[in-house]
């Protein structure tokens, strides 16, 4: 038998270290621990057949255990392990033997932060992430009157759009001033919120959460805020993800600023022989290298593949993150990259604006969308920072665009004169992106 | 009274112009000359009405005439230009005085290549452009049985698509051996003659015309072909378009091997005080200075507002294109940018290649569409030349995004690192243009 592999966690930031090994290392042995019994599915897709756009859980599954077998990966399926032992290089598993690895790969992903106020053991609280739980918390929605969401970070606007969509009453609360506060700007989230409305969301801003409220039989009856008491039946709690760390804390691996495990450039941690990828670690920001923490299932896909393949002998880099962002929200596509305005104001960062409001295809095309862009950038050379959009269509595609424009220096100037695709079913006359990178040069020189 | 700027053309070039001309000098008097009774339509928009996906031609209509008489824009509807003076600096109009100008802006677009057979007089010969005589033909397709499309270029490839989605039993043929054989390779054509068999259109690939047949009554009754005789009720000339370059010729502007006018990096002429702008002019390709002609309308628009505003005194550069392009064809959105395998191989240029076929959302979710993405790229430094896309969501968006890329001399090895929006209703897990590169730079390795 070759060199044995150990991966903790089953997430996509585990399964892609298991195969990225493989990859570099066919003979090598890859054992990867899961408290779960189920590895292999996406979790991404859980608000969505919540929201019956997804008819049934089945059709989240991406592959059946066997596939495994055959590619050669020995998944322990619930079981959880305790202890990692960097000096006798071996891990504790619950009720079992020490298991020796030759390279540790540690993707023990995130959990939700802690809300931190009375009555967090109540039935009826809903924390989204374990398939075969949420297939049981699916049941409950059917009787299911009215619901509340604890913060409109990314999970939270997904989970909103689809308790809406079921026909729940919804309300939200959150400290910040509007949705998605630490990523999204107001001009770009106003078209949420009106959607939402129109869904009969109703939205508690600025507002904290005090404590969840019981009833004699121990479930949940309300919530207590700082603007006021809200009853419900269900409360969804997303609040941001926090690096499930413990195990690494306990091992002695340092970490950083935001809990996560801190790694280097290819996803090595400060112990020898352990790799880490995923919600575990925090990777640092291409534009100032701010660490980063609790990115998206294709982040820790992308960084278990070079961790993977780096435990097995490779020597694969991780680059810095730009962060394109996307996701659906009441009716609309909203996404980005790097920073937006309020976030640069945040860290002090002077920037110039951009604004265009624009259309997906030709005015007179059935189906046509509007698409907001803004473009921030840096005075004086205009090199892209940061994008924020909302719109109908083509936001994903776009942000994926402006990722690689802000990661590879590109400017206003090279944005406003791009060429782009007129066809009246697919794309305007004039593309929105082009347009806010005039309009942003314009206002730098009006400056 | 200001400066005096005449256009000849009331196209998106000719528009373009004189708003361009306006907004550098908005004392400036500009005339624009069109022989139709029209401007401001979207003439791209036809096959689309032909194809009943858009209810009536009004809704191409994007402003009425006081639109351009509020603006300052004195148009000439129905009015023929017959010749050009540079040394006088004055055009003639049919019946009637000479008109002088300061500065004068050809943008006379482009008309059909002559199918050079036989029968080109008979009635049922559709030659696709003005909007009234859509209308007209809009009425007797009703009464159509069998068409026959003469060549499958972009334009043939929409009225191919219109015909079949009306009901009528649609032919096409084309002395290529695949649609779009000039642009796009077979590889990613494939899909779309897939879709149009399901259409029912019937194919006529490496076909010449050869005569159009008529009737006794002087009707077109079929097409002869090398491949034999078609029957049909009407015939689309779907063929290359040239530049309607009689008037700049005759005036003494200097042609190129495209036909097209001649300009600079300024869209000026070869004549003094004359600049040109559209279909009617060449203009250079990004990659290799190649003379480019018959572009997008978007082409059109942006050159006239160069030619414009530097034909009022401005000091506008038009950048050499890479023209990204993307069409909906058959049940697919196909497009591209720059070279393709086939045309780098004509043209001799070593390349490398990466496809990958990828999906437009989560693999669940529904609504999910293919997307195979084709990318091109320089031997050694992997710099991008060229891309080839067909799906069912976002080509468009990816059309501009790698004609940036090509623009700006990014390599597979910026792509194949990108990241991407992860969202199960909006984007799959990885990004079929990362995919492409990823296995571009393996092939480059293992050749």
């Amino acid at each position: 038998m070759g060199q044995r592999i150990v991966v903790i966690g089953g997430g996509g930031g585990g399964l892609g270290a298991a195969g990225g090994a493989k990859a570099v290392d066919p003979g090598a042995e890859v054992i990867v621990f899961t408290e779960y019994e189920d590895v292999a599915y996406s979790p991404c897709g859980i608000p969505f057949v919540h929201g019956k756009e997804i008819p049934s859980f089945e059709a989240l599954f991406l592959a059946d255990k066997q596939a495994y077998v055959d590619a050669g990966i020995d998944i322990r399926y619930n079981t959880t392990v305790t202890s990692i032992d960097t000096s006798k290089k071996t891990v504790q598993v619950l009720d079992g033997e020490p298991v020796a690895y030759d390279s540790l790969v540690i993707a023990t992903g995130f959990g939700y932060a802690n809300p931190g106020v009375p009555g967090g053991d109540l039935d009826g609280l809903y924390y989204v992430k374990n398939i075969r739980e949420a297939m049981e918390w699916d049941k409950r929605l059917d009787t299911v009157k009215k619901a509340v969401v604890v913060e409109a970070g990314p999970l939270g606007v997904e989970m909103i759009t689809a308790l809406a969509h079921r026909g729940i009453e919804t309300h939200v609360i959150d400290p910040n001033p509007w949705a998605l506060g630490e990523v999204a700007d107001p001009d770009i989230v106003e078209l949420v919120h009106e959607s939402w409305t129109e869904l009969g969301v109703q939205m508690h801003w600025n507002t904290t959460l005090e404590a969840f409220l019981g009833d004699d039989k121990g479930s949940v009856r309300g919530v207590m805020t700082s603007g006021g008491e809200i009853e419900c039946d269900l409360v969804v709690v997303a609040t941001h993800k926090v690096p499930n760390n413990a195990l690494a804390a306990a091992a002695g691996l340092k970490t950083g600023s935001t809990g996560g495990v801190i790694i280097d450039g290819g996803m090595k941690t400060s112990a020898p022989s352990v790799w880490a990828c995923g919600d575990v670690c925090e990777v640092p920001h291409g534009l100032g290298g701010l660490p980063l923490q609790g990115l998206t299932g294709s982040h820790a896909y992308a960084q278990g593949k070079v961790a993977g393949a780096n435990a097995a002998g490779g020597s694969r880099t991780y680059n810095p993150v730009y962060v394109p962002w996307g996701m659906v929200a009441g009716k609309w596509m909203i996404g980005g990259v790097a920073f937006g305005e309020v976030t640069a104001d945040a860290l002090g960062m002077p920037h110039v604006i951009g604004i265009a409001d624009g259309i997906s295809r030709a005015r007179y095309y059935p189906g046509v969308k509007k698409v907001r862009v803004k473009l921030i950038a840096e005075p004086g050379t205009l090199r892209l920072i940061g994008a924020q959009m909302v719109g109908g269509e083509g936001i994903k595609e776009r942000a994926d665009f402006l990722g690689v424009a802000v990661k590879t220096g590109l400017t206003l100037y090279d944005l406003a004169t791009m060429e782009n695709v007129y066809s009246p079913p697919i794309g305007a006359l004039n593309e929105p992106i082009a347009v806010a990178a005039q309009k942003g040069i314009a206002a730098s020189k009006a400056t």
